[in-house]
């Protein structure tokens, strides 16, 4: 999307030196917008484990480019492959819980031709190789591969969020209509935005494509407490592209849909369970019980890719805990500076669930990029049915 | 409450000055424990104006303590009463719509004899007078009669408090029974404790007395965005008292009682309807959503000061809307001082509705010092059948 005028991704390739990847350094958001240069695999595993970028779909491709600095980096000949391996291997391990992480690699690996099982190297046959690999083993075709190979991944995210996104818009033109044409109200919970994205975000997808076409829309920010993505991140993306929006805090949801200034509500999900169930930023089900209790439709934007066909009960998400410092102190800007303040008195304990899971039957439906779901499972088979057998 | 085992309360006279008033000035709250003393009623005045001291209970008693320094250092004979006048003008302009200040205020002038119409002054009759102020105009009379005026109305507030948390004890000590001694959890929101009244508060005195007897107590406390008086208050006042707690932001609510880990939640209130709809700080609605939603008693602790015969319905009910500034800084402690810091983009606007109002069909019952309500008419005027007309 755009700051201030000019259109961003969230990672791309230096224009200037394709040797070069160019991330928006997340971390000094919403007060600073600063580009890191990353032109080793360590730099970009350090870029990912200290969340200069976050964000499952983002963490993904950026693991994909780290692949494509160590292909840069490696030696040729034998040991390309094992310098590879290992480079995947500093990737997967900066944040464990992430799968997008593997699957980013993972599809590296399989485009060079590199066995993830060193033990038997050069595995694949053939003829499942890129033909510039048949032939031998020139290094130069291996990065040019590479890199290929982690822009496609970017440009499918990308276009997994524009679908998602077209078809979250038929469900806000459907409310201006039903308003004939006043201002329609969105809120939303944490950063679904395109800054965990490439671009566009999952959430936020539809409201930009409204914004975009002219359509008058503001969207109410949670702050989401502890980490203030909303406040942080999800308001300074529209801000900078000038969707009109208000931050309110945590508490204040139920207060405004009372008053019947919100005509939606659209969040992101970490999980959602193969019968609709919705894993989300902590806070999450709280709105949705409030947008029951006054009328209010309320969708989640699912990526096919965030489904656990696996799972069909929401409790059987494990939610994780994180350290209580997050909750006992925030960051802010004083003095120019970025600063951490303590909230709560020296000794006092905070707990930190990251997650809380709301029951499909809090949920209108689910915006995926084939359409939206009723959030069942046979709502999610009609449109993802070679899911079938996986249930 | 206790602070570190001794006793002590919002507001005191001095034990070795009586021309000293004392207070806990909450500003350094919960970083540092700062005394404050008050020798003149603009020093009062101010502390109230600038929340070095809040919340209904508190505010309306300071105030009766102002018109006592005013009272010391009024002039003897006929510019007593003008004097006087002056300083409860004073006091009452402080912080316009805290009802409270108005109440401590009158009631001092009535004990005193000063007429509030200073046109008409010394208009009451004698013999409502204290029988000391019959003879004559001993200012030494005055003095003390202003003292013991402000220490009734403390005490009574004390009594208050009580009797609402000997009702409450009740629902603990049934719930403790339900489930075989164990540990009984309870959630509060924002601060509807001994910092906001002289002792005990309304809220937490149930759980202070519990607590006192050896029942095994938890609190849950919310963190209570935008001002955390959550985090900032009530976590200190049961941490200085040793009552275990754990502080949650906003947003955690929900999960833990979908985890089992809420037995009760007893939150304050600014004003309750006659048809009992309970105004409270924002975020106590979605609170009291995922209550009702897992199955969990909801109560509030409602003096009965805090009714408003005049409003049925919570709609009628007018919610202030404060500073964005609140929003969009958090106040906290940085390398030894306290800081505000800025946590959304410089840029974006917030909203910030102070209160929001739970309809009583969420409300399992009020918890007043005459006894338990539902939070219905009938419950309400049950327990107050003086008010029966005024509805």
């Amino acid at each position: 999307m755009k700051i201030d005028g000019r259109p961003f991704r969230t990672i791309w390739v230096n224009p200037n030196d394709p040797r070069i990847i160019q991330i928006i350094d997340q971390r000094f958001l919403p007060h600073k917008l600063v580009i890191e240069d990353l032109r080793t695999v360590d730099e970009m595993a350090r870029a990912i484990k200290e969340m200069h970028l976050r964000g499952a779909p983002l963490v993904g491709v950026a693991a994909a480019f780290g692949i494509y600095l160590a292909a840069i980096h490696a030696p040729e000949g034998d040991t390309f492959d094992s310098y590879v391996m290992e480079a995947a291997g500093k990737l997967i391990s900066t944040r464990p819980t992430a799968v997008n992480l593997k699957w980013g690699v993972e599809k590296q690996l399989t485009a060079l031709g590199v066995s993830s099982d060193l033990s038997f190297p050069r595995k694949r046959e053939s003829r499942d190789l890129d033909p510039r690999l048949r032939g031998g083993d020139s290094k130069g075709a291996k990065i040019q591969i590479a890199l290929e190979t982690a822009k496609r991944l970017a440009d499918e995210d990308v276009e997994m969020c524009k679908s998602i996104g077209r078809h979250g818009l038929k469900l806000l033109a459907e409310i201006q209509k039903k308003k004939n044409g006043r201002r329609v109200n969105i809120l939303t919970h944490c950063n679904a935005g395109w800054l965990a994205c490439i671009d566009w975000g999952t959430a936020t997808s539809a409201i930009y494509q409204a914004f975009d076409q002219g359509m008058d829309v503001r969207v109410w920010v949670d702050e989401t407490r502890p980490r203030n993505q909303g406040a942080g991140l999800t308001a300074w993306e529209f801000g900078k592209h000038g969707v009109p929006h208000t931050v309110i805090v945590d508490n204040a949801a139920g207060h405004i849909m009372q008053k019947g200034e919100v005509d939606i509500v659209i969040v992101g999900t970490d999980r959602t369970t193969a019968a609709g169930d919705v894993a989300n930023k902590i806070g999450t089900y709280t709105k949705a019980l409030a947008a029951r209790d006054n009328g209010i439709p309320f969708y989640a934007a699912v990526p096919s890719s965030s489904i656990d066909w696996n799972i069909q009960n929401g409790k059987d998400i494990p939610i994780e805990e994180r350290d209580q410092d997050e909750v006992r102190y925030v960051q802010g800007l004083s003095d120019g500076t970025v600063k951490k303040v303590l909230v709560v008195p020296e000794h006092s304990k905070a707990a930190n669930y990251a997650f809380d899971v709301t029951p499909r039957r809090l949920v209108t439906g689910l915006i995926t990029e084939r359409g939206i779901a009723q959030a069942s499972e046979e709502g999610l088979l009609n449109l993802f049915p070679e899911n079938r057998e996986t249930i």
